[in-house]
């Protein structure tokens, strides 16, 4: 098979990473075209990239008939919309987190990935495809830390991008804390654990920055979460970080335990001046992350072009959207939420 | 003021531990009696140490006027008759955790300490003694993270020490996981975040030791706790810690973070091998907090000759206590607990 | 300009690497031709990437005129001949290190660089490129540290390759310890401290592995070296490193000190089982300098499209080979010995 | 026995701690009598702690017959003559490193000692009763690194002492950077290499404070040493250590390695902040070694009590001073130094 050719909606800050990856760094892959309703970022990228193709139209992209793949790096709530128009039309479906804002649209989505099984449908879990995530999975699986019944989570954004945040969040539906920071560690937590949640109790508030009262929404808070087989969950979530980007998470087995990004280091760089010995720490996903937005979707066209499917699921978007609804809920309510399948809710409706 | 002396009732592994160290390593301190039911104990450690009094019957040591304190180490169903026995007789009491088994024994210890003012009373919580504490609580206090709003705690006992406890607690009435295990940090939380409790959540389970469930008590377990102000605070207890003994608390503020024992490490060696870096692990307890254990009676004794109350009250262990109450009858019902103020249950009697 | 086409020669481990680097993941840039004396090894390599041009022959890949650069990854013996004739047929190179393996060569490619002041020319010191080296050197002229006068450099290769390394050193010239192992920390020294070599004492011996002795080599040694103003370096170098390859490096200043890879850690994973806290550690050269020999390149092509130099020069390459002779020399004879220009000596000849 | 009764003479800072430790944390000891020049510290000392006697002068203490043993804390020009009186008049002594400030009278010393083979001398070489380094020598004797053969060590006084410290240079003689502050790493090397030195190089100079080296001293150096078997001994000391007390020791051996003191690290507590994850350092040596100066002398008194001797032998200072004087004139001379025997020197004259 010959090189992958795709095409890219959404060109923020994320997006604009994805499309220089897609366009230089991932093998047997070429972007061939650029999407965003704002004109001049996509004359710049096209001209700077030399890309074929350029739009402000999504339905146009998607009549290019030499593209194979459409890859969604928009706003979330373009998603569940953009998924759906771009496999009727016959394309190989990469769509950045969340699969949707809303419960029903991504169960629906799941329907119409579905419909589509010879279509590689994969959705931006980039977390698995770090090498320190990847390498705690394989720990597991080869039974280093015998049968693992606890993960905590930590997913803490750092204190200076609070301000923007906020700024977005007045303007927009973010889903709040436990949808929109947490839900990658709704998904680690199905992942290492291989359990579906069965109970939650969220709590939280806003300890330095009043307003995300105002918008119903916790600054910081933590989640439990009670899984199949007794099996615990903790997770926190959180905006305001001194030290930087956070992602922490440990497995506690009946044997062992491993803990992944115990410091959120930025680098091997140890500084020793008179605070003391200082591991500088991670400024962001950008940073953080930058191996696995390769590696995610080094993965996506390989399987496009072996003819497989890829690890994440559409239905690992589905259950990790209805857990953080859960978590969401329990936060609002005060109560203990029982966490009910989403596939159970569907037939009811 | 002359030295203290001091008469210890316990001998066992921790007694013997006190005892050595009020012979020997505590400043302006005498250890002048010694009382355990086991005979041969007692004539060992006299004759080791030249201890001058020695008892097989504690109303008997109470009974000499010698002495200025009385330290008890018993097994815990005696501590709250002991202390009250010992304030009545005139002595200063220093106990060893918890103050009680039970919550309504705790409070009438603590009318029992109310009704002698001028005697010194102290409650074993020794790890607001241990220096790596009383420094995170210094530097709270300082400002250095703002407001603390969640606190983390673990208090994994080392899975080596399992089959021991199992014994223990087919034969006795340990109050429980929480109760037992996690009892230091919900002292240290309330300490540290200088908020009570409003409401918890506890799950657990059996892992690999399915005794547990018939014992009706969790191998590990974990408690979410809503205190006031939205403060947060998570615990995870256990005793199956496969790399041993894991003492570890962090504290979240507003301006930065605290984490006392991350990796709890037994010195300052790290081994370089085919494994790795490799941080060898704490035994247990006596190895831990060693300093501590020191600490808190040079405390007791310097209060006794200074003539001040120390840091920790017995309210401290009553609402402790209360506390750990709540999160056991969570993890038995299942359900989300109001903790209620234990003054109230008692006027409400 | 349009993307840099380049041809390779040598598809070793290494070379392999670099050869899919190039055609897969730097920006702007094609692998055009590949070049073994290896057959098998040429047609492979052609076939899976679809490689426009195979040679088996150096000298007739030189003719291909559709090539914009030679990219050398051929034996060390080889080097400064390849470089020779490529920048003679008007190609930009890069080379692996090092440079040659007699001091002679080196200085005689570094005129033959000289010139070709119009081709760049870089050389493969790819830590410069690290993330964390390049942090610390931005951190030190940043002043962080005030003025860096002490550096400490490990560089050990991991044990398990010990044996195949042996195999090598009877079969081929190595250069020996320092020429071969730590003539990249000889280059990162001169580089932290902006400083040249003025005398050095280098020890060592065989401790676990007697046949380094026989090959009048060492299987770990050490070098103190003296540079101008006093500043100071010591270098460790080491065949039999039982827990991986660690390749660590401390600067200390006036005003504070660096350590970059401390601990080798191979990820973010602690394991925490019976042993204790366990960091994994590097495999190897490929493992920890992933991201460098990606960075390295991106900036090779980078200068060849934006016409300027490298900050790694010929020169580096000289002056770290005339270091590296110098420890050699006073290993083999126990004397302190003086660092002399290259330079100096050349012009004497 | 009855409880060893100890005469201390020095109650400087360093002096002042151990009398407190001899009067009330070292089992089965009393602190009977204290010795300064400085009448006001005498007196203060005495009525604080009780002391039953008190002197100006050594020689009058030395006539008390009470007393079984001496312990030297005086400033180290003293200690030669002051070891010799004591162990003369029948005490057993114990002294602060250094044993002399020049070899012949720490030569002479040894023959004082070796003539009173009834009575424990010890040398306070403390750290190797401190945990972390007792716990790598037992590590070792169990073979868990293998052979031994580089030691590396770091012995770094805090910046903040600096000040005081060339005050105190510029009106005494210290002996210099390598006789007193790495003479406890020469110390640490021997034992554990299990080897004596051969050949030194030891480089240096002033690069903050200018006035170092008007005192012909080092404001930091290092020393590489050749031992026994090629051995090899790394040593950097120095008074301008930013992060505080900088004491490191790495033993590498044919099957693993050792580090002790990796980050100098104050306790167990991390600090995340803006700054990033910070391990606060020592603040200096009774910081760091308070344990270790306690159970050096507890080994002293249970010495005495048991009637055997210490593992650090007076052979053992003179050794360590003999390396450091060799160290010294290598770093004035610039020259590669034989370390020859001092036993040998002894018999040429």
């Amino acid at each position: 098979m010959n090189r992958v050719k795709v095409g890219i909606v959404g060109l923020g800050r994320l997006g604009r990473q994805h499309a220089e990856n897609l366009a230089f760094r991932i093998p047997n892959c070429e972007l061939s075209a650029v999407c965003s309703v704002i004109l001049e970022e996509v004359e710049e990228v096209q001209k700077e990239w030399n890309i074929p193709y350029a739009y402000t139209n999504y339905d146009e992209m998607l009549k290019n008939k030499e593209l194979d793949a459409i890859f969604i790096a928009s706003p979330s709530g373009f998603h569940c919309e953009q998924i759906e128009k771009a496999l009727n039309a016959g394309f190989h479906v990469f769509s950045e987190k969340p699969l949707g804002l809303y419960l029903e649209e991504a169960l629906h989505v799941q329907e119409v990935v579905n419909m589509h099984k010879d279509q590689v449908f994969m959705l931006g879990f980039m977390r698995r495809y770090d090498k320190s995530y990847a390498y705690a999975k394989k720990k597991i699986e080869e039974g280093k830390i015998g049968e693992p019944f606890l993960i905590r989570c930590y997913g803490l954004d750092p204190a200076k991008a609070i301000n923007g945040f906020m700024q977005f969040a007045k303007n927009n539906y973010s889903g709040g804390l436990f949808l929109d920071m947490a839900i990658h560690d709704l998904d680690l937590a199905r992942w290492f654990l291989n359990a579906e949640a069965k109970q939650v109790w969220a709590i939280g508030g806003a300890y330095a920055y009043p307003d995300f009262s105002k918008l119903n929404d916790a600054e910081t808070g933590a989640a439990m979460v009670k899984f199949e087989d007794n099996k615990m969950g903790i997770f926190v979530a959180g905006r305001n970080s001194a030290h930087g980007y956070h992602i922490e998470t440990e497995i506690i087995g009946t044997k062992g335990t491993l803990r992944i990004g115990m410091v959120p280091e930025k680098n091997m760089v140890t500084v020793f001046d008179e605070t003391g010995a200082v591991k500088e720490c991670s400024d962001g996903f950008l940073e953080r992350f930058e191996q696995a937005y390769l590696s995610e979707v080094e993965e996506f066209i390989s399987c496009i072009r072996d003819n497989r499917k890829p690890n994440v699921t559409v239905e690992d978007g589905v259950l990790s959207t209805a857990l953080g609804y859960a978590c969401k809920e329990s936060f609002e309510t005060g109560e203990l939420i029982m966490v009910q399948s989403p596939y159970h809710k569907l037939t009811n409706k």
